[in-house]
Protein backbone atom coordinates (compact mmCIF):
# COMPACT_ATOMS: atom_id res chain seq x y z
CA UNK A 1 0.00 0.00 0.00
CA UNK A 2 1.03 3.41 -1.63
CA UNK A 3 0.38 5.93 1.62
CA UNK A 4 -1.19 8.87 -0.07
CA UNK A 5 -3.26 6.65 -2.26
CA UNK A 6 -4.35 4.80 1.17
CA UNK A 7 -5.28 8.28 2.09
CA UNK A 8 -6.89 9.41 -1.30
CA UNK A 9 -8.70 5.51 -1.48
CA UNK A 10 -10.21 5.92 2.02
CA UNK A 11 -11.39 10.21 1.34
CA UNK A 12 -13.33 8.80 -1.89
CA UNK A 13 -15.15 6.03 0.13
CA UNK A 14 -15.32 7.62 2.73
CA UNK A 15 -17.37 10.89 1.40
CA UNK A 16 -15.17 13.27 2.79
CA UNK A 17 -14.35 16.76 1.37
CA UNK A 18 -10.74 17.60 0.75
CA UNK A 19 -10.91 19.88 4.24
CA UNK A 20 -11.15 16.95 6.21
CA UNK A 21 -8.46 14.64 4.18
CA UNK A 22 -6.46 15.01 7.08
CA UNK A 23 -6.83 12.39 9.89
CA UNK A 24 -6.54 15.30 12.61
CA UNK A 25 -10.13 16.35 11.38
CA UNK A 26 -11.42 12.56 11.29
CA UNK A 27 -14.54 11.80 13.59
CA UNK A 28 -14.82 8.22 15.64
CA UNK A 29 -17.28 7.76 12.78
CA UNK A 30 -14.58 8.53 10.28
CA UNK A 31 -12.55 5.94 11.61
CA UNK A 32 -14.60 3.40 11.53
CA UNK A 33 -15.58 4.28 8.00
CA UNK A 34 -11.87 4.19 7.13
CA UNK A 35 -10.86 1.04 9.07
CA UNK A 36 -13.72 -0.59 7.06
CA UNK A 37 -12.52 0.78 3.97
CA UNK A 38 -9.39 -0.70 4.30
CA UNK A 39 -10.60 -4.03 4.69
CA UNK A 40 -11.58 -4.69 8.12
CA UNK A 41 -14.89 -4.41 8.84
CA UNK A 42 -15.36 -6.77 11.77
CA UNK A 43 -12.69 -5.01 13.71
CA UNK A 44 -14.29 -1.19 13.07
CA UNK A 45 -16.41 -1.66 16.20
CA UNK A 46 -13.98 -1.58 18.18
CA UNK A 47 -13.02 1.80 17.39
CA UNK A 48 -16.16 3.03 18.08
CA UNK A 49 -16.36 1.24 21.28
CA UNK A 50 -12.94 2.57 22.64
CA UNK A 51 -13.89 6.52 21.33
CA UNK A 52 -10.42 6.97 18.29
CA UNK A 53 -11.08 10.19 16.47
CA UNK A 54 -8.37 10.95 13.93
CA UNK A 55 -6.47 12.82 16.91
CA UNK A 56 -6.64 9.50 19.04
CA UNK A 57 -5.62 7.27 15.73
CA UNK A 58 -2.94 9.94 15.70
CA UNK A 59 -1.54 8.84 19.06
CA UNK A 60 -1.92 5.19 19.22
CA UNK A 61 1.43 2.78 19.49
CA UNK A 62 1.72 -0.53 18.24
CA UNK A 63 0.49 -2.45 21.23
CA UNK A 64 -2.08 -0.22 22.34
CA UNK A 65 -3.34 -1.18 18.86
CA UNK A 66 -3.04 -5.20 19.43
CA UNK A 67 -3.95 -5.32 23.49
CA UNK A 68 -6.40 -2.13 24.20
CA UNK A 69 -8.65 -3.05 21.31
CA UNK A 70 -9.70 -6.26 22.17
CA UNK A 71 -9.33 -7.31 18.39
CA UNK A 72 -8.00 -10.65 16.66
CA UNK A 73 -3.86 -10.29 16.90
CA UNK A 74 -3.83 -10.73 12.86
CA UNK A 75 -6.21 -9.01 12.14
CA UNK A 76 -4.60 -6.43 14.88
CA UNK A 77 -0.83 -6.56 13.34
CA UNK A 78 -2.20 -5.55 9.53
CA UNK A 79 -3.91 -2.81 10.75
CA UNK A 80 -1.38 -1.03 12.58
CA UNK A 81 1.89 -1.78 10.68
CA UNK A 82 -0.54 -1.12 7.33
CA UNK A 83 -2.50 1.65 8.09
CA UNK A 84 -2.09 3.54 11.03
CA UNK A 85 1.73 3.47 11.07
CA UNK A 86 1.64 4.55 7.20
CA UNK A 87 -1.55 7.18 8.29
CA UNK A 88 0.92 8.62 11.18
CA UNK A 89 3.93 8.55 8.90
CA UNK A 90 2.49 10.76 6.15
CA UNK A 91 0.54 12.71 8.49
CA UNK A 92 3.91 13.65 10.78
CA UNK A 93 5.91 14.31 7.18
CA UNK A 94 3.33 16.60 5.92
CA UNK A 95 3.92 18.57 9.23
CA UNK A 96 7.95 18.73 8.34
CA UNK A 97 7.14 19.67 4.25
CA UNK B 1 -3.46 23.39 24.19
CA UNK B 2 -0.51 26.03 25.32
CA UNK B 3 0.76 24.85 28.70
CA UNK B 4 0.64 27.80 30.97
CA UNK B 5 -2.76 28.22 29.70
CA UNK B 6 -4.43 24.67 30.72
CA UNK B 7 -3.07 25.33 33.92
CA UNK B 8 -4.60 28.85 34.23
CA UNK B 9 -7.74 27.50 32.64
CA UNK B 10 -7.90 24.95 35.53
CA UNK B 11 -7.09 27.31 38.53
CA UNK B 12 -9.62 29.39 37.50
CA UNK B 13 -12.10 27.13 37.35
CA UNK B 14 -11.93 24.88 40.29
CA UNK B 15 -11.61 27.56 42.42
CA UNK B 16 -8.06 26.87 43.39
CA UNK B 17 -5.91 30.08 45.56
CA UNK B 18 -2.60 31.25 44.24
CA UNK B 19 -0.40 28.83 46.30
CA UNK B 20 -2.41 25.86 45.32
CA UNK B 21 -1.65 26.44 41.07
CA UNK B 22 0.93 23.97 41.59
CA UNK B 23 -0.56 20.18 41.16
CA UNK B 24 2.07 19.15 43.70
CA UNK B 25 -0.55 20.58 46.45
CA UNK B 26 -3.42 19.39 44.17
CA UNK B 27 -5.95 17.07 46.47
CA UNK B 28 -7.60 13.99 44.41
CA UNK B 29 -10.80 16.24 44.47
CA UNK B 30 -8.62 18.72 42.49
CA UNK B 31 -7.60 15.97 39.38
CA UNK B 32 -10.98 15.15 39.48
CA UNK B 33 -12.01 18.79 38.37
CA UNK B 34 -8.90 19.02 36.62
CA UNK B 35 -9.88 16.34 34.73
CA UNK B 36 -13.62 17.35 34.00
CA UNK B 37 -12.69 20.79 32.78
CA UNK B 38 -10.34 20.05 30.62
CA UNK B 39 -13.02 18.00 28.61
CA UNK B 40 -13.55 14.37 30.36
CA UNK B 41 -15.98 14.22 32.83
CA UNK B 42 -16.54 10.48 32.22
CA UNK B 43 -12.85 9.63 32.49
CA UNK B 44 -12.72 11.73 35.43
CA UNK B 45 -13.99 9.32 38.38
CA UNK B 46 -11.48 6.75 37.79
CA UNK B 47 -9.19 9.35 38.83
CA UNK B 48 -10.82 9.28 42.19
CA UNK B 49 -11.07 5.28 42.38
CA UNK B 50 -7.19 4.94 42.04
CA UNK B 51 -6.51 7.59 44.69
CA UNK B 52 -4.59 10.08 41.95
CA UNK B 53 -3.98 13.28 43.84
CA UNK B 54 -1.47 15.79 42.43
CA UNK B 55 1.65 14.63 43.71
CA UNK B 56 0.29 10.98 41.99
CA UNK B 57 -0.46 12.81 38.77
CA UNK B 58 3.07 14.30 37.88
CA UNK B 59 4.32 10.54 38.17
CA UNK B 60 2.13 8.75 35.85
CA UNK B 61 3.94 7.65 32.54
CA UNK B 62 1.63 7.04 29.71
CA UNK B 63 0.90 3.17 29.98
CA UNK B 64 -0.33 3.95 33.71
CA UNK B 65 -3.13 5.81 32.59
CA UNK B 66 -3.60 3.92 29.05
CA UNK B 67 -3.91 0.87 30.93
CA UNK B 68 -4.29 1.36 35.09
CA UNK B 69 -7.30 3.66 35.13
CA UNK B 70 -9.95 1.56 33.16
CA UNK B 71 -11.13 3.86 31.04
CA UNK B 72 -11.62 3.87 27.09
CA UNK B 73 -8.41 4.00 24.97
CA UNK B 74 -9.53 6.91 22.84
CA UNK B 75 -9.96 9.74 25.66
CA UNK B 76 -6.89 8.17 27.55
CA UNK B 77 -4.63 9.21 25.07
CA UNK B 78 -5.81 12.65 24.73
CA UNK B 79 -5.55 12.75 28.60
CA UNK B 80 -2.07 11.95 29.01
CA UNK B 81 -0.97 13.45 25.86
CA UNK B 82 -2.29 16.70 25.61
CA UNK B 83 -2.81 17.41 29.65
CA UNK B 84 -0.85 15.33 31.96
CA UNK B 85 2.21 15.24 29.96
CA UNK B 86 1.97 19.07 29.38
CA UNK B 87 1.62 19.61 32.86
CA UNK B 88 4.33 17.37 34.02
CA UNK B 89 6.71 18.82 31.04
CA UNK B 90 5.92 22.47 32.35
CA UNK B 91 5.90 21.31 36.34
CA UNK B 92 9.49 19.92 35.90
CA UNK B 93 10.88 23.12 33.63
CA UNK B 94 9.82 25.04 36.93
CA UNK B 95 11.47 23.63 38.75
CA UNK B 96 14.79 24.00 36.43
CA UNK B 97 13.95 27.75 35.79
CA UNK C 1 16.99 -26.16 13.33
CA UNK C 2 18.58 -24.76 10.24
CA UNK C 3 16.36 -22.13 8.78
CA UNK C 4 16.25 -22.92 5.38
CA UNK C 5 15.91 -26.98 6.01
CA UNK C 6 12.87 -25.69 8.15
CA UNK C 7 11.28 -23.98 5.12
CA UNK C 8 11.68 -26.89 2.71
CA UNK C 9 10.55 -29.40 5.19
CA UNK C 10 7.51 -27.33 6.02
CA UNK C 11 7.01 -26.91 2.55
CA UNK C 12 7.14 -30.61 1.64
CA UNK C 13 5.10 -31.52 4.84
CA UNK C 14 2.48 -28.83 3.53
CA UNK C 15 2.20 -29.85 -0.33
CA UNK C 16 3.09 -25.99 -0.74
CA UNK C 17 4.11 -25.39 -4.68
CA UNK C 18 7.18 -23.17 -4.65
CA UNK C 19 5.42 -20.22 -5.46
CA UNK C 20 3.97 -20.08 -1.54
CA UNK C 21 7.51 -21.32 0.12
CA UNK C 22 7.18 -17.71 0.85
CA UNK C 23 5.27 -17.47 4.12
CA UNK C 24 4.28 -13.71 2.49
CA UNK C 25 1.53 -16.06 0.54
CA UNK C 26 0.70 -18.58 3.65
CA UNK C 27 -3.02 -18.59 4.47
CA UNK C 28 -4.37 -19.00 8.09
CA UNK C 29 -4.43 -22.58 6.82
CA UNK C 30 -1.28 -23.09 5.86
CA UNK C 31 0.01 -21.24 9.30
CA UNK C 32 -1.84 -23.72 11.02
CA UNK C 33 0.05 -26.47 8.93
CA UNK C 34 3.04 -24.63 9.72
CA UNK C 35 2.86 -25.01 13.68
CA UNK C 36 1.60 -28.45 13.45
CA UNK C 37 4.50 -29.41 11.28
CA UNK C 38 7.02 -28.28 13.32
CA UNK C 39 5.65 -30.09 16.52
CA UNK C 40 2.93 -27.86 17.99
CA UNK C 41 -0.21 -29.55 16.92
CA UNK C 42 -1.58 -28.34 20.34
CA UNK C 43 -1.30 -25.05 19.88
CA UNK C 44 -1.68 -24.34 15.72
CA UNK C 45 -5.36 -23.82 16.47
CA UNK C 46 -4.60 -20.54 18.40
CA UNK C 47 -3.06 -19.42 15.13
CA UNK C 48 -6.71 -19.79 13.60
CA UNK C 49 -8.33 -18.52 16.72
CA UNK C 50 -6.33 -15.53 15.66
CA UNK C 51 -6.60 -15.22 12.68
CA UNK C 52 -2.84 -15.24 11.62
CA UNK C 53 -2.07 -15.67 7.98
CA UNK C 54 1.87 -15.50 6.69
CA UNK C 55 1.98 -11.69 6.34
CA UNK C 56 0.57 -11.64 10.31
CA UNK C 57 3.33 -14.24 10.79
CA UNK C 58 6.08 -12.11 9.83
CA UNK C 59 4.84 -9.02 12.02
CA UNK C 60 4.59 -11.24 15.41
CA UNK C 61 7.31 -10.15 18.05
CA UNK C 62 8.25 -12.09 20.85
CA UNK C 63 5.54 -10.80 23.38
CA UNK C 64 2.68 -11.20 20.93
CA UNK C 65 3.46 -14.79 20.51
CA UNK C 66 4.06 -15.37 24.51
CA UNK C 67 0.59 -13.26 25.57
CA UNK C 68 -1.88 -12.37 22.50
CA UNK C 69 -2.47 -16.42 21.76
CA UNK C 70 -3.48 -17.51 25.19
CA UNK C 71 -1.31 -20.79 24.94
CA UNK C 72 0.88 -22.31 27.40
CA UNK C 73 4.34 -20.30 27.87
CA UNK C 74 7.08 -22.91 27.28
CA UNK C 75 6.08 -23.96 24.15
CA UNK C 76 5.02 -20.33 22.94
CA UNK C 77 8.94 -19.57 24.21
CA UNK C 78 10.09 -22.19 21.57
CA UNK C 79 7.48 -21.45 18.61
CA UNK C 80 8.62 -17.99 18.88
CA UNK C 81 12.15 -18.29 19.38
CA UNK C 82 12.82 -21.51 16.70
CA UNK C 83 10.46 -20.97 14.17
CA UNK C 84 8.43 -17.47 13.62
CA UNK C 85 12.25 -15.51 14.52
CA UNK C 86 14.18 -17.87 12.14
CA UNK C 87 11.35 -17.70 9.78
CA UNK C 88 11.40 -13.78 10.13
CA UNK C 89 15.15 -13.78 9.74
CA UNK C 90 15.15 -16.03 6.64
CA UNK C 91 12.60 -14.05 4.62
CA UNK C 92 14.15 -10.60 5.59
CA UNK C 93 17.53 -11.42 4.92
CA UNK C 94 16.05 -13.07 1.50
CA UNK C 95 14.95 -9.50 0.63
CA UNK C 96 18.06 -7.74 1.46
CA UNK C 97 19.75 -10.33 -1.29
CA UNK D 1 11.16 12.29 51.96
CA UNK D 2 15.67 11.64 52.90
CA UNK D 3 16.57 8.12 52.20
CA UNK D 4 18.31 7.37 55.68
CA UNK D 5 15.82 9.05 57.82
CA UNK D 6 13.10 7.13 55.87
CA UNK D 7 15.42 4.15 57.04
CA UNK D 8 15.78 4.95 60.68
CA UNK D 9 12.24 6.51 61.13
CA UNK D 10 11.20 2.70 59.71
CA UNK D 11 13.53 1.06 62.51
CA UNK D 12 12.42 3.04 64.99
CA UNK D 13 8.47 2.05 64.46
CA UNK D 14 9.39 -1.39 63.37
CA UNK D 15 11.40 -2.27 66.69
CA UNK D 16 14.34 -3.38 64.69
CA UNK D 17 17.23 -3.73 66.49
CA UNK D 18 20.74 -2.52 64.42
CA UNK D 19 21.47 -5.69 62.51
CA UNK D 20 18.02 -6.04 60.87
CA UNK D 21 18.05 -1.98 59.66
CA UNK D 22 18.99 -3.69 56.08
CA UNK D 23 15.88 -4.54 53.86
CA UNK D 24 17.91 -7.70 53.10
CA UNK D 25 17.16 -9.10 56.43
CA UNK D 26 13.70 -8.20 56.37
CA UNK D 27 10.67 -10.72 57.23
CA UNK D 28 7.44 -10.53 55.04
CA UNK D 29 6.14 -8.89 58.38
CA UNK D 30 8.90 -6.34 58.46
CA UNK D 31 8.14 -5.30 54.98
CA UNK D 32 4.27 -4.97 56.09
CA UNK D 33 5.33 -3.09 59.26
CA UNK D 34 7.30 -0.66 57.19
CA UNK D 35 4.68 -0.31 54.32
CA UNK D 36 2.49 0.54 57.20
CA UNK D 37 4.55 2.85 59.03
CA UNK D 38 5.35 5.13 56.09
CA UNK D 39 1.82 6.07 55.80
CA UNK D 40 -0.07 3.22 53.59
CA UNK D 41 -1.50 0.87 55.95
CA UNK D 42 -3.91 -0.55 53.43
CA UNK D 43 -1.49 -1.45 50.56
CA UNK D 44 0.44 -3.12 53.18
CA UNK D 45 -1.28 -6.55 53.09
CA UNK D 46 -0.75 -6.75 49.57
CA UNK D 47 2.77 -7.42 50.43
CA UNK D 48 2.03 -10.29 52.59
CA UNK D 49 -0.17 -11.72 50.22
CA UNK D 50 2.57 -11.98 47.46
CA UNK D 51 4.82 -12.73 49.97
CA UNK D 52 7.55 -9.64 49.32
CA UNK D 53 10.13 -9.78 52.52
CA UNK D 54 13.05 -7.46 52.14
CA UNK D 55 15.28 -9.44 49.40
CA UNK D 56 12.42 -9.38 47.05
CA UNK D 57 11.60 -5.94 47.91
CA UNK D 58 14.65 -5.08 46.71
CA UNK D 59 14.11 -6.93 43.51
CA UNK D 60 11.00 -4.71 42.63
CA UNK D 61 11.25 -2.59 39.40
CA UNK D 62 8.27 0.30 39.00
CA UNK D 63 6.03 -2.04 36.98
CA UNK D 64 6.50 -4.67 39.68
CA UNK D 65 4.57 -2.62 41.82
CA UNK D 66 1.99 -0.72 39.82
CA UNK D 67 0.41 -3.86 37.95
CA UNK D 68 1.70 -7.22 40.59
CA UNK D 69 0.32 -6.28 43.83
CA UNK D 70 -3.52 -5.47 42.67
CA UNK D 71 -3.08 -2.19 44.93
CA UNK D 72 -4.34 1.38 44.05
CA UNK D 73 -2.72 3.38 41.10
CA UNK D 74 -2.40 6.60 43.41
CA UNK D 75 -0.81 4.60 46.30
CA UNK D 76 1.27 2.81 44.16
CA UNK D 77 3.07 5.39 42.47
CA UNK D 78 3.91 7.05 45.58
CA UNK D 79 4.89 3.50 46.87
CA UNK D 80 7.65 3.28 44.62
CA UNK D 81 8.93 6.19 43.78
CA UNK D 82 9.12 7.22 47.43
CA UNK D 83 10.14 4.53 49.37
CA UNK D 84 11.40 1.73 47.35
CA UNK D 85 13.06 3.27 45.04
CA UNK D 86 14.82 5.40 47.72
CA UNK D 87 15.36 2.22 49.65
CA UNK D 88 17.17 0.27 47.06
CA UNK D 89 19.06 3.40 45.96
CA UNK D 90 20.54 3.46 49.43
CA UNK D 91 21.19 -0.02 49.57
CA UNK D 92 22.99 -0.35 46.57
CA UNK D 93 24.93 2.58 47.56
CA UNK D 94 26.21 1.18 50.92
CA UNK D 95 27.23 -1.70 48.81
CA UNK D 96 29.61 0.06 46.82
CA UNK D 97 30.80 2.65 49.81
CA UNK E 1 24.04 -18.51 45.97
CA UNK E 2 27.60 -19.36 43.63
CA UNK E 3 26.03 -20.49 40.17
CA UNK E 4 28.31 -23.67 39.34
CA UNK E 5 27.36 -24.62 42.60
CA UNK E 6 23.71 -24.40 42.08
CA UNK E 7 24.16 -26.39 39.51
CA UNK E 8 25.84 -29.26 41.18
CA UNK E 9 24.07 -29.19 44.23
CA UNK E 10 20.42 -29.61 42.01
CA UNK E 11 22.10 -32.57 39.78
CA UNK E 12 22.85 -34.32 42.92
CA UNK E 13 19.37 -33.74 44.72
CA UNK E 14 17.24 -34.63 41.14
CA UNK E 15 19.73 -37.70 40.53
CA UNK E 16 20.60 -36.34 37.11
CA UNK E 17 23.57 -38.16 35.53
CA UNK E 18 26.39 -36.42 34.45
CA UNK E 19 25.13 -36.09 30.67
CA UNK E 20 22.24 -34.45 31.82
CA UNK E 21 23.65 -31.27 33.96
CA UNK E 22 23.21 -28.80 31.54
CA UNK E 23 19.46 -27.57 31.30
CA UNK E 24 19.40 -28.13 27.66
CA UNK E 25 18.67 -31.80 28.41
CA UNK E 26 16.58 -31.26 31.31
CA UNK E 27 12.87 -32.20 31.19
CA UNK E 28 9.62 -30.44 32.42
CA UNK E 29 10.02 -32.98 35.88
CA UNK E 30 13.70 -31.96 36.18
CA UNK E 31 12.81 -28.41 36.03
CA UNK E 32 9.84 -29.27 38.68
CA UNK E 33 12.48 -30.98 40.81
CA UNK E 34 15.13 -28.14 40.29
CA UNK E 35 13.12 -25.35 40.99
CA UNK E 36 11.51 -27.65 43.87
CA UNK E 37 14.98 -28.49 45.32
CA UNK E 38 15.83 -24.93 45.14
CA UNK E 39 13.47 -24.06 47.96
CA UNK E 40 9.99 -23.00 45.94
CA UNK E 41 8.07 -26.35 46.03
CA UNK E 42 4.79 -24.52 45.96
CA UNK E 43 5.87 -22.86 42.90
CA UNK E 44 7.21 -25.88 41.04
CA UNK E 45 3.72 -26.98 39.69
CA UNK E 46 3.28 -24.00 37.57
CA UNK E 47 6.60 -25.04 35.23
CA UNK E 48 4.87 -27.85 34.97
CA UNK E 49 1.80 -26.43 34.24
CA UNK E 50 3.38 -24.20 31.17
CA UNK E 51 5.26 -27.16 30.12
CA UNK E 52 8.68 -25.67 30.96
CA UNK E 53 11.23 -27.92 30.05
CA UNK E 54 15.32 -26.85 29.98
CA UNK E 55 15.11 -25.43 26.86
CA UNK E 56 12.01 -23.37 27.38
CA UNK E 57 13.96 -22.00 31.12
CA UNK E 58 16.83 -20.60 29.44
CA UNK E 59 14.68 -18.74 27.16
CA UNK E 60 12.85 -17.08 29.78
CA UNK E 61 13.11 -13.56 30.65
CA UNK E 62 12.33 -11.92 33.77
CA UNK E 63 8.38 -10.39 32.84
CA UNK E 64 7.65 -14.26 31.69
CA UNK E 65 8.83 -15.40 35.01
CA UNK E 66 6.97 -12.40 36.49
CA UNK E 67 4.06 -12.85 34.90
CA UNK E 68 3.48 -15.32 33.24
CA UNK E 69 3.68 -18.19 35.77
CA UNK E 70 0.60 -17.10 37.58
CA UNK E 71 2.93 -17.42 40.97
CA UNK E 72 2.98 -14.89 43.89
CA UNK E 73 5.39 -12.00 43.13
CA UNK E 74 8.16 -12.38 45.94
CA UNK E 75 8.89 -16.05 45.50
CA UNK E 76 8.80 -15.21 41.47
CA UNK E 77 11.33 -12.37 41.83
CA UNK E 78 13.94 -14.98 43.51
CA UNK E 79 13.67 -17.53 41.31
CA UNK E 80 14.01 -15.13 38.44
CA UNK E 81 16.90 -13.48 39.82
CA UNK E 82 18.53 -15.88 42.01
CA UNK E 83 18.02 -19.59 40.22
CA UNK E 84 16.72 -18.82 36.19
CA UNK E 85 19.38 -15.68 35.25
CA UNK E 86 22.07 -17.62 37.41
CA UNK E 87 21.14 -20.66 35.28
CA UNK E 88 21.01 -18.82 32.03
CA UNK E 89 24.19 -16.63 32.54
CA UNK E 90 26.40 -20.13 33.39
CA UNK E 91 24.84 -22.17 30.53
CA UNK E 92 25.28 -19.31 27.92
CA UNK E 93 29.04 -18.62 29.43
CA UNK E 94 30.05 -22.14 28.82
CA UNK E 95 29.10 -22.45 25.02
CA UNK E 96 31.56 -19.20 24.94
CA UNK E 97 34.01 -21.13 26.79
Amino acid sequence: VEPQSDLLFSSRHMNLDSTRVSPVFWTVSDVVSYITAVGFPEQAAAFRTQEIDGKALLLMQRNDVLTGLSIKLGPALKIYERHIKVLQKTHFEDDFC
